[in-house]
């Protein structure tokens, strides 16, 4: 068991219930920046990321930079696109809006192909509206926090290379890297976007992102600058590959507590193969997805195939709403995440199923969350079968 | 003394070393960002800095944000000022550039007045640059971490008062708040920039950041919209208002465990008083910048008006060299810093003393740090009298 004080088990779409090992990585004492020690943590704690998304490419650039993983738009958008740019934005839910949000805060045109609330745009239509316009990059959410929906990255990357190829392929991962598996050099991809708090397992904060070659030459080729300092790939391009080669380098101090709470996480992932891990959150998702069937409920992904592992949105019984169920579940000791999706945000509740709860099953946190879950719906009236 | 592995002590001019109690909150069990426990904690932390910065003023906005301190000047440049205003830097160092620097990302003309290295510009030569041109704001860093330069504010900010009245004062407070005095009601500030990692003894990852009433007006009546995504104002404020109200709120994950931390130092410096805090810096800073002229040093900054009260920059004699002496403070178990001003780097290094350092007397880093000076200035042949 977790050597952690009491507290309720906090099974939301990030953050994360965290590792011992890497919280006590959170109480590191005070290093330089630039010091030897510290540089060595970094430089590899970049190329661990490597591993974690699966990409020998030389070429390929990681950044792990300080900062909310919303910070990854802004590096998407202020150095792979420039003012008049065209992006095309896939729509699963709420964060599809807010990247297009960031898009258009640059000066960027983003175009959102939606789907219905559940759903992905499908490809045809992807195809369709590759062949209409000249797009810059393309940007899909592989999971939506808001709806639990999956998108397939493996098939879309396969259409855009083969119909419209200079189109980069931006993936936000914030929901999956950790928990799906991502091929980033097999699938061709040219960013994959990420934060440290979902299925990572290391505490908010950090802004994580790997590059193809392809992005980083876009990037140089641009007619402008970047649109961004604190964003800018030119400030962290070189503090990237300097730490990465065991350099001191300096444009902004990295939070050194952070940096050592991931270097222990990705230890931790990279101890087994990412396969084993991909599996058990698969695993854990079918069984907490046929339970919940069974307690008579339906989920805002209703098709297998566009349905998370990391996360499980699901839509409340009729009369039953989040504000409602959500207090009874948390005096039993659980913590789920109300909707985030505008339109429906009452009916439905969000459970996390990412990292430890997940990998260390001495936890039970998905039993316990399982069997909180169904006495809550007791309580407001709703008998389980 | 600390209950803390072994380390070599940290004195450079940040990350500096951190309390016990402060560490112990960086391992904070997960929370939900947005349950009571954490907003409550967050809205506490936000009202906590009004008071480091003494401001009562209802109309002053906090910022906390994941990220470096560098991303206070995104803030300031996205934010504050449009494309082709104009703004004033003042130069005291490294860091003035860098704001310029990020001020022309932003399509803002920065001109900048200069001062030789170790000193400051001066009123009379502020006054004829305020007289010359209309500035939208001027920027001065409190103290400049590269040199160890102090700048005065109170009688800059009269002069700004006086002379252009519409003028915002942005004080960059990265290396000064925590340590030195700011009052930043009475003094009619505008803006005052900070991060975690320094005086207020926080680890490294938040953007810290106070605005009057008159700036958060200025960003009201902005004829663009912010020029960032992740610095913007429009994004925040809500966020930072709801969270100061205990209400939750939701733009981008805050970093729970370093808030936590934080809301730990504040909590700390505020259990006595502020000024007897400054005081204690100030005893500590004389008493080294004594010892060090007693060594036959002198500092870059050699006025001792112009001396910053958190850090000493001091030259190193004639023929020795940063990257020599240096390895020698280390393996005697401390670390200072080596310069950062491009021109002169090797010839000076920067001693750090703020927080703990200096006001938990049981540590005895300052004594310790004196003494590991004198004798590794004897393994390089430099005999101290």
């Amino acid at each position: 068991m977790p050597n952690q004080p009491d507290h309720p088990t906090l099974l939301i779409p990030g953050p994360i219930e965290f590792d011992d090992a890497v919280l006590d990585s959170m109480g590191h004492y005070s290093q330089s920046h630039v010091g030897p020690p510290f540089v060595a943590t970094f430089g590899e704690t970049l190329t661990m990321l490597r591993k974690l998304l699966q990409t020998s490419d030389p070429a390929s650039q990681p950044f792990i930079i300080s900062g909310s993983g919303t910070l990854g738009w802004d590096l998407v958008a202020a150095n792979l696109a420039e003012q008049e740019d065209e992006v095309l934005v896939l729509h699963t839910g709420y964060f599809a809006d807010s990247f297009a949000d960031c898009f258009e805060t640059y000066g960027v045109k983003a175009t959102q192909l939606k789907a219905p609330i559940g759903d992905r745009p499908q490809l045809p239509e992807i195809e369709k509206a590759l062949k209409e316009k000249k797009y810059k990059l393309i940007t899909v959410t592989h999971v939506d926090t808001s709806t639990g929906v999956l998108s397939e990255i493996k098939s879309l990357s396969e259409l855009v290379h083969r119909v419209s190829p200079e189109t980069l392929i931006v993936v936000d991962g914030v929901c999956s890297v950790g928990c799906e598996e991502i091929c980033f050099d097999e699938w061709k991809l040219d960013a994959v976007l990420t934060a440290s708090q979902k299925a990572i397992g290391c505490p908010p904060g950090l802004s994580i992102s790997m590059y193809s070659g392809r992005a980083m030459e876009a990037f140089k080729n641009r007619k402008t600058p970047p649109a961004s300092y604190f964003a800018s790939f030119k400030n962290w391009t070189p503090i990237m590959q300097n730490y990465e080669a065991k350099k001191p380098s300096y444009f902004a101090t990295p939070p050194t507590q952070l940096i050592n709470a991931l270097h222990t996480a990705l230890t931790q992932i990279l101890s087994s193969s990412l396969s084993s891990r991909f599996a058990a959150h698969r695993a854990a998702s079918k069984r907490i997805k046929d339970t919940i069937t069974s307690y008579g409920l339906s989920q805002l992904a209703s098709n297998p195939e566009n349905q998370a592992n990391g996360m499980t949105a699901i839509y409340l019984p009729e009369n039953v709403k989040a504000p409602e169920i959500l207090p009874n579940i948390l005096k039993r000791g659980v913590i789920f995440a109300g909707g985030l999706h505008k339109e429906i945000a009452a009916k439905y509740i969000r459970f996390g199923h990412m990292g430890v709860s997940v990998t260390d099953e001495r936890r039970r946190d998905v039993d316990k969350a399982l069997e909180v879950l169904r006495e809550s719906l007791g309580d407001v009236g709703y008998q389980v079968k």
